[in-house]
């Protein structure tokens, strides 16, 4: 293979690094992997119309994500165990989005706990949490996190119970050994299903948000929503940011692409409250398109997890800045100058 | 092949031990199969849309079925010939189904006669029926079934004549060695399209209906409906249920898919039948679909001879608390923690 | 090949019997062959909606074209050369023809001499025309059919040039010898695109349809129609049907199929004039499709001449009866008795 | 292969004779090539609709531009390096053009210097202009132009930056020496980037059209436009024609193809300017196609680069009596004798 790219290229080179089990893990989806396909298909699908003769000499990918400044609009989503990936894990992802400038937000499920992430880079960096039936052990989490410098809590709330990924029983993926550092765990994946049904509660409703809220201390964003009613309720709870996603895929299958309910998750959350996207981000026309349609930000995983397969640290910071030179070329060539500029008629 | 973790992987299975001919039979459709493919295509086309931050620690599937409680909302559609997947026939049907406490529905054209499916199990079982010629041949089967404990009477309306399967004639299906216990019928194939269309009476209509329900004594349920306008009818001459149905595919080939007009139907029929559906059910997807459009049940046929060649009973049971973990899974991660829960909004 | 069961097995099977130049001749279509392909593929895109309980014990497939009985609504459609298909040329379509009660519509540009073709069956019988720059020589033609029992006119409107057939240049079709007994043209292909654009006259137009009314002293089908703004021109012209057609995809590239511009053609000549339809019919499926779409009748094309490729007159006694068996099957399944019993409701 | 018969044989037989980097370079499209393809697909998605009984006996397809008489609607885009596809480079296509009396329309980034092109041929020809950073530079490279013979400015405004090509990286194509005579550069490839992005201008908007059109002297066209609200724009900043493109693909990927925004476009600019598309054109029916949705003419890029390097000047003659011949057998079949009366309804 010539010299990667693009995300797609270092996806491809990452295949051949990565054990079959982890390759699986990370690439696989719920079920029949309909809503896996979706989410990259229906970016492309959608069409995108340049306006020209604007001036695009001096352009600027920079915004803020809850009054903090990042400098692009495209973060790190959160995704369990960079220590398959690679050995330094979770710390080499931190410092590649730190050096970037580039909104981090690490995963519950982490290899390395929060403390050790907190360690490793000073840019900005949101915590991903999932309630646990626990509830005490729930709140030391968050507490663990803000003292590490975690400035935002990112609940996902798609996942009462685990969604069921047939590739990994197809490969064995759960025979590996798996650790997960903030949760003191590290056991063969066979053992991991039942373990995390345990953990994490499915009787949780929208009446725990205040709990929670108050709790923190710090801004609240709700991860998983695919409706604007749950958008909306979201809002009345409290909550500073929606985030919009499927989970990438991994829990119901047949779910929509997020490209393809984000315009109307974007209507019933605008001036209220912040929003997000993930869910199939390879281009940069893909980010174009979902600030078009109304996210404030998107965020990439899978991607990350690749690069960081391919070269550590190195890997991620390549793969961001392929993200960020094909904004700023797709910014150039829409004739949006700053990403405010990008407007919802540059999109059909 | 690795352990069969759904439907389809028994099929897989299925495929390398049934006789050609029986997989024929079993799995093909009318003229060109475009029907046949639609069925399973149309209930993976439609897009789910989970509610987040429900309660669904508890988790129902129960319902009941023109008063017959059972355990889930999915059956076992009358097919014919389980001799042909297994030598335990349509007894080993009637005790997985039984001990499942799922509706099995036997079909007049089973290799067992109606009295030894009746004794196989004491699980919640319904009768399918065609009208033959000779009305008092027809009432006499009617007679046994409900001595044998057959509680609703399931009448067959898409086959004034059979559908034609261009695919037994390339295998030579037909040659194989046919038994129809009910019909005391045994013979070769080749001769049973005549004998059969000597047998089943063209001529049937509405009117009929009377005559039929006065002389059963039990529920009625009209299965092979694709309109509204018949399901209308159907309400209007004292049908119970509407069984939403184009016979797998195996009648008129190019009708829409049965998910296509379920919708439809069920909206007619409201309030006044319970509304059924089969083809190409294949996921509790498919299950959670059928439901959030009208269905109160979905019927499975295929799967069921598939998984009764794979390992007789107890692949049937296999197959049931495959689709019912399925089930759960897609009802917990909708947000739906009981049948009722199920809603249109559910599903695009 | 196992035998045949459908019209596609005999143009498989004919496939293999055609000389190269032939089978391009008969099976190509103009430039890209993108109408071709969509001309058989519409039919089947349309949905069947199938009605129970309907009396059809007793099927009646028998209609009239232009006050002539036929046995079922589907004719042989005009196609130069059967001598390329078999020996016995146009004079074994028409033997199978009379045989079955079926319309024949002898081509202009048929192998045998109009006089032949009507010498060899009684059968219902029609002659298609194109317009000659010769007018003189043009009605000699017509009063040549109608000497030889030929009942209607079926003027040619859509080919005031040839279309471009690529296909036949590829595999070296015109080198072929060929011989047109009505025009007493015999000579190899590659002078026959000359001769014909002599002979044919491009500027023909509506104007010149009452002098040939007048002359021709039966009644006038204008086969070539696609849209309802030349259907009503034909009505107010005088022409007795409609007959909607590409030229099975030979002329203009890129016209809709005939299956999808049906019904609108149909709606403007309703009442005034009759309608039929040609391109793409491969099973009785699509017979039921055109009627319920408007057309009194379908006409098929290349599947008579794979039929007469396969075995003479016998092999086009097979495709019509299989054409028959599929439509008795297909109104037995829709429930509809009689061919005026197949309504619009019928199709989606 | 056989003898050619369309414009994608050339591409074909080009495809076995150009150097690899120079058929990537003619053929590659921006990013994932979306667009590219788009291009193509979208002209053979419009269906056709003949009309039947007109008098197209004397066909005409001449036709003006900007007041200039051309043979057909249909021109030669503005393509860079014609010296890679052949020896002759832009003075055979010049010559060829001339000919046929057909529009040529020579780029700023031509092999050859504009006076060579000017020289070669006598026919109608337009010059393509981009606006580089030093204006007096540009001035002078439009009086150059005008001294040429060349009668209008056609100025690119769809590339403030470049397209991302990878398909060019991928095989190494940007190696190659590269010549511009219009610019003076001559080097590798890879220092070609730096070079342009160094020479155009990514500052240019609507302002600076008066300047350029007090100073050129002859019609200005803008090519590149895309959406109604430019087009517009256009109109009012005085273009005398807007000419939709999206760079054949090799801009902004996943813009609509040109096909499925002309009529937008046409509309917006109706009455105002003269309207122009570009985009895979490849047969006559996209022609007439662009016709029927508001073009006054087409452009046709990399087919004549094709024509040019199977043949040099008698490809390009080739390609374009191709088109030609197309074109005329399209408006005969639709019943089109003049290009005035291509209309709209003649496309679905």
């Amino acid at each position: 293979m010539s010299a990667p790219l693009n995300l797609r290229d270092l996806e491809r080179i990452a295949g051949g690094l990565l054990e079959p089990g982890a390759q699986a893990y990370f690439a696989g989806g719920a079920h029949d992997e309909v809503c896996l396909a979706e989410n990259e298909a229906a970016w492309a699908r959608r069409k995108l119309l340049p306006r020209v003769l604007v001036d695009v000499g001096a352009l600027d990918t920079a915004t803020t994500l809850l009054g903090t400044a990042v400098t692009m609009p495209a973060g790190i989503a959160p995704t369990a165990q960079h220590g398959l990936a690679h050995p330094d894990a979770e710390a080499a992802t931190a410092r590649a989005a730190a050096a970037a400038g580039v909104l981090y937000c690490a995963s519950t499920m982490s290899t390395l706990p929060v403390e050790r992430i907190g360690a490793a880079g000073s840019g900005p960096r949101w915590f991903q949490l999932y309630i646990q039936r626990d509830r005490a052990a729930t709140l030391e989490l968050v507490a663990r996190a803000r003292a590490a410098g975690f400035t935002a809590l990112v609940l996902t709330v798609d996942t009462p119970v685990a969604g069921v990924r047939e590739r990994d029983a197809r490969v064995g993926a759960a025979a590996a050994r798996q650790t997960f550092g903030n949760l003191g765990y590290s056991g063969s994946g066979d053992a991991l299903g039942a373990y995390v049904a345990g953990l994490f509660d499915p009787s949780v409703t929208w009446d725990d948000l205040s709990w929670l809220r108050a709790a923190a201390g710090m801004p609240l964003v709700l991860k998983g929503i695919m409706t604007a009613a749950d958008a909306r309720l979201a809002c009345e709870h409290g909550a500073d940011a929606v985030w919009v996603s499927n989970h990438g895929g991994r829990q119901l299958d047949r779910t929509p692409a997020t490209a393809d309910v984000l315009e109307e998750v974007a209507g019933a959350a605008a001036g209220r409250a912040e929003v997000y996207v993930d869910g199939g981000i390879r281009r940069g026309l893909d980010v174009v398109t979902a600030l078009a349609l109304g996210a404030r930000a998107v965020f990439v995983g899978r991607p990350v997890l690749y690069a960081l397969a391919c070269d550590g640290q190195a890997g991620v910071t390549l793969a961001l800045e392929m993200l960020r030179a094909e904004l700023r070329n797709a910014m150039a060539l829409l004739g949006a100058p700053s990403v405010a500029d990008v407007r919802r008629s540059h999109v059909i």
